[in-house]
């Protein structure tokens, strides 16, 4: 694996693998990797011939309020993983070679935002569409994997691809969960014992709304009330939502006849965890999006 | 010459020009083809392989008030033009190809937009970033032309490119004239007989300036003072701007030191003419930019 920190030492290599028909598969992160970008690391590796991985904490996708110095990083512990998930190249950018000035071009999206967790983030997926874009002209893949667990994100670089059309494709890849069911992620070690036995509840709570989409409801707000309740009846912290949408679209409907999302959020003492399943109307289960 | 009309089309295509290491040249017009487009084909035949023009009339950068169903059109006479050239790609999409549905996603440019022809155009250049960016990701290519005449246009493309880490790199193709030293322009058919005559004029005007760097004039308003005093000379038409900024930066400067433009508009009663000259300090013009 070679680390790369330069932008036009990256671009050099990738226009060299697209000379050689190499396919390239992208995973971009923003570090402190665990099993959920393996994951995307290992569809990659399954149907690319490159893997090129980033690691870089984008300040552009943090509120003000938003703690970007906070955001843990372990530059150690990630070159390791990403080498032993077989990444060919590294891309560790400085912010400085992200943002060398300060930007003339300013990228917004103005649909599947106002939902979600893109509601209490304003801005936030402006980042995040920004730096990928930025990113995706660097690596130029032909394929770019994003874990479904930021169903949200996945919906947002959607719409990005499709309407800017890019020539990669999106692979959503199914949540990385844990033996009881609580989906992987970084935020995970910041609950106390208590927490992380209640925070299997947000699990069993979206497998509640799938029981009633399998026993053929099909009415919306019968299934965000079981599911609330359902989650009410595990935690006593602050339920940020509990919600029902189309996907990837994210508009409220009031008859389920396509593809939806339940999605919920819960903010625990140091950590606010989400946790959603896409389905069919039928209820069965999403397991790639693309 | 191959006429493409559809995005798939090209895209494949361009990408089998990537998997053959040949180099791309891209010349994005909006038709109605004269001889500054074919120097920019010319240019572009020179250093790349392959050759792809595109003629898109592009709804997002008319204003309001701007006649978008006006514009001059002449598909027939573009195809001759493009084909003689040598192009080996043409693309005609049509508006829905372009955008088959509202976007989602916005791009806006912050600088260099609020000066010269910007000024007067709000929203017209995020509607040229938001197509290039999308001409950009089907086309691929290794090299873009845009002619100077536009300077604007092409500082506004220099930013674009660099901010958002495209792999294209630009090339501001020189001003093509008529004998008389008016610039080609698709408006100057527009122009009475009488006004063809004044029209010479910013040539004209603008010699004037450059004379003045040559003989070592450093102070900005001395030379927008004497370019103007010319151009009033020669027209009784309403003089839009005359201006000397810093290029590509198209920032105000008390002092010539570095790389300017002095760049003037003038309204004659069917057609708004501009034209500009971008030198050293000086005097000296710059032929090609990039």
């Amino acid at each position: 694996m070679k680390i790369i920190r330069k932008i036009d030492e990256l671009q050099n290599k990738t226009t060299a693998f697209k000379h050689n028909k190499k396919t390239i598969g992208f995973v971009a992160t923003m570090g402190y990797l665990h099993e959920g970008h393996t994951a995307l690391m290992e569809a990659s590796r399954q149907e690319n011939e490159i893997l090129v991985v980033s690691i870089f904490v984008n300040p552009l996708q943090f509120g003000p309020a938003e703690d970007f110095d906070a955001y843990p990083r372990d530059e150690q512990r990630d070159i390791r993983i990403a080498e032993k998930a077989g990444a060919d190249l590294l891309f560790l950018p400085d912010v400085n070679e992200m943002y060398p000035s300060e930007s003339m071009i300013e990228m917004k999206i103005t649909d599947r935002v106002n939902v979600l967790c893109g509601r209490s983030r304003p801005g936030h997926f402006d980042g995040v569409i920004t730096v990928l874009t930025k990113l995706f002209h660097i690596v130029q893949p032909d394929r770019t994997y994003f874990g479904l667990k930021d169903a949200q994100q996945v919906a947002v670089v959607d719409a990005l691809l499709h309407n800017m059309n890019f020539q990669a494709k999106l692979i959503g890849v199914p949540t990385v969960r844990e033996s009881d069911g609580l989906a992987k992620s970084s935020r995970n070690v910041r609950l106390s014992p208590e927490e992380r036995e209640e925070a299997k509840g947000l699990y069993q709570a979206l497998i509640q709304g799938q029981k009633l989409l399998l026993e053929g409801e099909s009415n919306p707000s019968v299934i965000i009330k079981e599911v609330g309740a359902a989650l009410r009846k595990t935690t006593t912290h602050e339920i940020d939502y509990v919600d029902l949408l189309s996907f990837p679209d994210l508009k409220e409907i009031n008859y389920i006849d396509e593809q939806i999302i339940i999605a919920i959020a819960v903010k625990f003492q140091d950590a606010r965890l989400i946790d959603n399943l896409i389905m069919e109307p039928n209820g069965r289960i999403i397991m790639q999006f693309n």
